[in-house]
């Protein structure tokens, strides 16, 4: 569909493919972001491939998800990262500097290039006019080695925004509408690209909101038009030459075509625990709080600290409730610092976190077990606060600054009539506190490779074997919907710390949906292996690639399920797991935890047809099952993984 | 000694027993002060005692130690905390709010008063006239319930302090200078009162930091006079009704005496990993750092952070150090906010973090193994950071902030002259932000008492039988000189969260020192017990007496050594456990680990005498031993503590 933003900046980097809906792109890369949390596997995996320096004009790695240091692992792991970027010559952001999202976007956004990024929300970059898309850390270190990324062409959405938002709402609410419209599975195969007269009326950070949680709706990413307002944006961070306008044509055309009236918005929420799981705010008024926390990728702009700061000003915060405040960079805390939002929150009793994404990933600020949490983030899937029976709901930060006020969940037009408040009109500075000295940019080519510093929790990749001609394995483990790879390999306080050492962390595999997994899985790993099998959006959420390596660890050869989110897909395929999808979903249920599950001929098979026979030998069934890998993924899996096949090709 | 600051405090609240060094001696208290790392078990013993209100005249709980809140426990402790408040009409000091420190000394501090803490930092309150002494939890929690406090009277120990101190010192030099010259086993059953003319340099926050310290020199605790520079601070805090002078009488003398003349005092620095492993910076000086961290109860106070500021002020910390700060108190934040150190600190590159303790007890911004740390903490006891191998550093924050700029450490004065830094005069407001929303005060006498509300991971006390009349057990464990309560029970964000969880905790007993110590000691722990041996000033550190619940747990009957650090020797009295002395110290090398120790008739024996004999029946040794229990703790010992005793009492 020519003339859409999103097609334009496929088409100026398209180095392979026809872009048709469902066939395989190649797409050249830019920039990349990597995080701490996938980051130091990326760097692994760039030493693997034996990359002498990044190739693309940007990469930054970001220290942002872990930041406790509850023992030395964690330092350990920023040192050898901070090794790492100054041996293969990529931009270091360090812990304290910021959040990558709205880092990245401040510091080195440029609309009309590409960027992968081995985090979910790095779509948040589309509000600038990026084509931004969240990848699985193999897939962000071939970037950095100057690989194009290969995608199935998406549709491209197109979502006519036309009013203007009322008062007490904010971008927030444009977003949780679209996941009340189309839940966690409505954006998959697609790319949201936002467009009409309502845009004039969002912000570039506005749009970052928006554009982050696209990541909830499954989609590829988000776009938005690189417009005066992102000339605008650029302009405050002192970098308007680094403009370029790129909107759609006037005549530019969508696969799939939505409208929202921002004028008809209301303030709301996403109940425990799905971030689909939207209602309006007044609908669920009145229950009780313990906590709210502001902060993350999903809010991270000056304005979403400033009005909540506005609304708590010269009030106070009821006993009950811990009232959590996370900036997301220090620019912006310092600004809000400048502008005296940082006094009103503290004086209204918020405790002040240090900048980074903290509580979002589950790295403190766990709540109790049973006590409503109320975020301004973009996820609450369960567990991921670090609570096991959480309760997290997702809002705005004005439904969660009138929810601290009150201790219940608050529409925040009722607060206003209660406490008689003022909306609030947050003008933002026209320049942001620009400080880049946290930002260490990369040894020039001149000088000579810095050696890795790998502290003793710093392992090497494990090295998995090419896939069996035939499978024969029970299935240890059978899930149901929408299982997120939080669930899978979980973040958090107590997992984290692993996170660069995959047989340590591959005791956390599964366990919070059956503990006896990892035991189970690691008994029969070296011999069978097993299966699992899922129902659909198998592996939504983070990008994180544990949630393959991990399982492919403890002898996972394949996973049947009703469908996949695109990042975990990808990275099955890429650490040599196969991922099938039944031809019949009510297959389904015809499979137990325990049956054994039969797959043959596979070498042969896999490269010639999409269509595949598997016997339940348990109960004398057999399914048809299909894949949707390129050729160039089959080579993968059949290979156990790009690495290995890469190692392949390098000896060849 | 009639006349001294310490000595009046003691004659004003004596209820039992005579001011003669050695005797012991019964005092009124008039405040109790706990944190939540102790204060969980102290809520639990007031349960178990059948308390219905507290009789201080206030009691103040505070949640400052744990606050990453890495799952859901930390948060369950909250809840816990604050209806145990309610329940038995205690102050509760939210997450968020301050360290207990300097916030008590803010909110609560009164000359002439006395307060127990079940902290060990408790006597930082000496800093404005006030008798106060850090005991274990349960010594906190009878005194709630209206009990004296039982001590030995300790020698008072008179330093006269003269002159000034020069440009680039401040108080943080002057108690590593006493660390410097008495070790920490140098204050051991002393009272420490600072007087003399030197007194006039010294404002009420920066004798905090000296009075902290004495902790860390073993001291009873610290006096300073209640005088014109304590009558500033509560005018700043808005309290200057709360005055009442409380000096030193001419004629005042000393048990000991000691003199500093403060102009000849220079920056100093505690090595790693003993708080008296002091030399001047200047023979370290070169040294490269990882880490610098300001913050904690031994420098708390504003001026502390803005000398920070004010140093790095314009400048940028360099990029591989990690520039940690931990504001003391929300006031503190606020009106460090306000005089734009914030501001400077974020610029220069540190990380801000949430008001409380955090790494100072080992919660989080744990360094990298290997990697020099620099703190103005008040302790480095090996491990205590988080890191098992540690390499952690104490010095004043002039010091730390020098050494933040050039990456080594460096001498205040060598910065001063290398980046043309003028001394930081700082010029303290004549009134703090006083803010008390997040202190909660009891609900009053006449409400119907709350209900507490205990998680999951809230467990009872753990109830203890009386000691046998004989033991014969074997030698578990020998340990050297001066282990702390840190290396006896571990605080870090491992095993905190478990605080309020005895059998869990226990799993982590001596860990540090010996991991196979939980599991040989619960083998036998239902049979024989066991003892164990230990050096000089055993127990030192902090007051938590999970550092004797978590032993007797396992078994442990007795520990023989050379000598007791004595909260920890109360704490052992307290919770049945015997401690012996040697008679002769060098029958500690005689006794090897796995010895069977043999004590016979102790019901008898005990009462009767302070001398008693213990075979060694593997070796065929008789050894002479001492215990100095007073009467009261022998029945404790004998009845398995405290609360057995209390509890047949009030059945009898």
């Amino acid at each position: 569909m020519p003339g859409s933003v999103a097609h334009k900046l496929i088409a100026s980097h398209l180095v392979e493919g026809d872009m048709i809906p469902g066939h395989e792109v190649g797409i050249a890369i830019d920039q990349t972001l990597t995080q701490d949390a996938t980051g130091t596997l990326v760097m692994q995996e760039l030493e693997a491939l034996g990359l002498d320096r990044a190739r693309t004009g940007v990469s930054v790695q970001y220290v942002d998800h872990n930041l406790l240091q509850a023992d030395e692992r964690n330092a350990e792991d920023h040192v050898f990262l901070e090794s790492a970027c100054r041996r293969y010559g990529i931009w270091f952001s360090r812990a304290g500097n910021g959040v990558s999202h709205p880092t990245h976007m401040q510091r080195f956004g440029v609309p009309g290039a590409t960027m992968v990024g081995s985090d979910s929300h790095t779509c948040a970059a589309g509000s600038l006019g990026m084509l931004a898309v969240g990848v699985g850390g193999l897939e962000a270190a071939l970037a950095i080695a100057g690989r194009p990324l290969y995608i199935r062409m998406p549709q491209i959405w197109g979502v006519r925004l036309t009013g203007q938002l009322p008062e007490w709402c904010s971008a927030k609410d444009v977003i949780l509408e679209m996941l009340r419209r189309h839940s966690v599975k409505g954006g998959l195969n697609r790319i949201i690209e936002y467009h009409g007269p309502g845009l004039d009326t969002l912000n570039a950070m506005d749009r970052h909101v928006i554009a982050n949680m696209g990541a909830e709706l499954g989609a590829t990413t988000t776009v938005f038009p690189a417009d005066e307002a992102v000339r605008s944006f650029l302009r405050a961070e002192r970098r308007e030459h680094d403009f370029v306008p790129l909107t759609a044509d006037a005549d530019a055309s969508y696969d799939v075509t939505e409208e929202i009236d921002l004028s008809t918005i209301e303030p709301l929420i996403a109940k425990p625990s799905a971030p689909d799981n939207v209602v309006p705010v007044r609908e669920v008024a009145g229950t009780e709080i313990s906590q709210v926390v502001v902060g993350s990728s999903a809010n991270p702009g000056l304005r979403d600290f400033l009005v909540a700061a506005s609304i708590v000003a010269g009030r106070q915060i009821p006993e009950r409730v811990s009232f959590d405040v996370n900036p997301t960079s220090r620019q912006i805390l310092t600004d809000m610092t400048r502008l005296g939002g940082t006094v009103d929150l503290i004086n209204s009793g918020a405790r002040l976190h240090q900048t980074g994404c903290l509580g979002c990933i589950g790295m403190g600020q766990a709540p109790a077990v049973g006590q409503n949490s109320l975020r301004t983030f973009p996820r609450n899937f369960p567990g991921r606060s670090g609570t096991p029976e959480d309760s997290v709901w997702l809002c705005s930060p004005e439904t969660a600054a009138a929810s601290a006020l009150t201790g219940e969940i608050t529409e925040p037009r009722e607060a206003a009539r209660r406490f008689d408040l003022d909306h609030p009109e947050i003008e933002l500075p026209d320049h942001s506190s620009v400080n880049t000295t946290m930002l260490s940019p990369p040894p020039a080519p001149t000088e000579p490779p810095a050696e890795l510093v790998k502290g003793p929790n710093i392992s090497s990749l494990p090295e998995f074997p090419p896939l069996p001609d035939s499978v024969e394995a029970p299935v240890l483990l059978k899930v149901g919907d929408d299982v997120s790879t939080d669930e899978i390999s979980p973040a958090g306080a107590v997992a984290l710390p692993y996170r660069s050492n995959v047989p340590q962390l591959a005791e956390f595999t599964f366990v919070r949906i059956d503990d006896s997994y990892p035991r189970r899985a690691s008994e029969i790993a070296d011999s069978t292996g097993h299966f699992v099998v899922g129902g659909q959006n198998y592996g939504q959420g983070s990008s994180r690639e544990h949630a393959a390596i991990t399982p492919r660890f403890l002898g996972l050869r394949a996973v049947v399920a009703k469908s996949f989110a695109r990042i975990h897909w990808q990275n099955l395929a890429n650490f040599g797991i196969l991922a099938l999808e039944f031809g019949d979903p009510s297959d389904y249920d015809r499979i137990d935890s325990g049956d054994m599950l039969s797959l043959a001929n596979l070498t042969e098979t896999l490269p010639a047809s999409a269509e595949i026979t598997m016997r339940n030998t348990t109960k004398g069934q057999t399914y048809r099952l299909r894949h949707t890998l390129s050729a160039r993924q089959v080579d993968s899996v059949l290979a156990g993984g790009q690495i290995p096949l890469l190692a392949r090709a390098a000896q060849s």
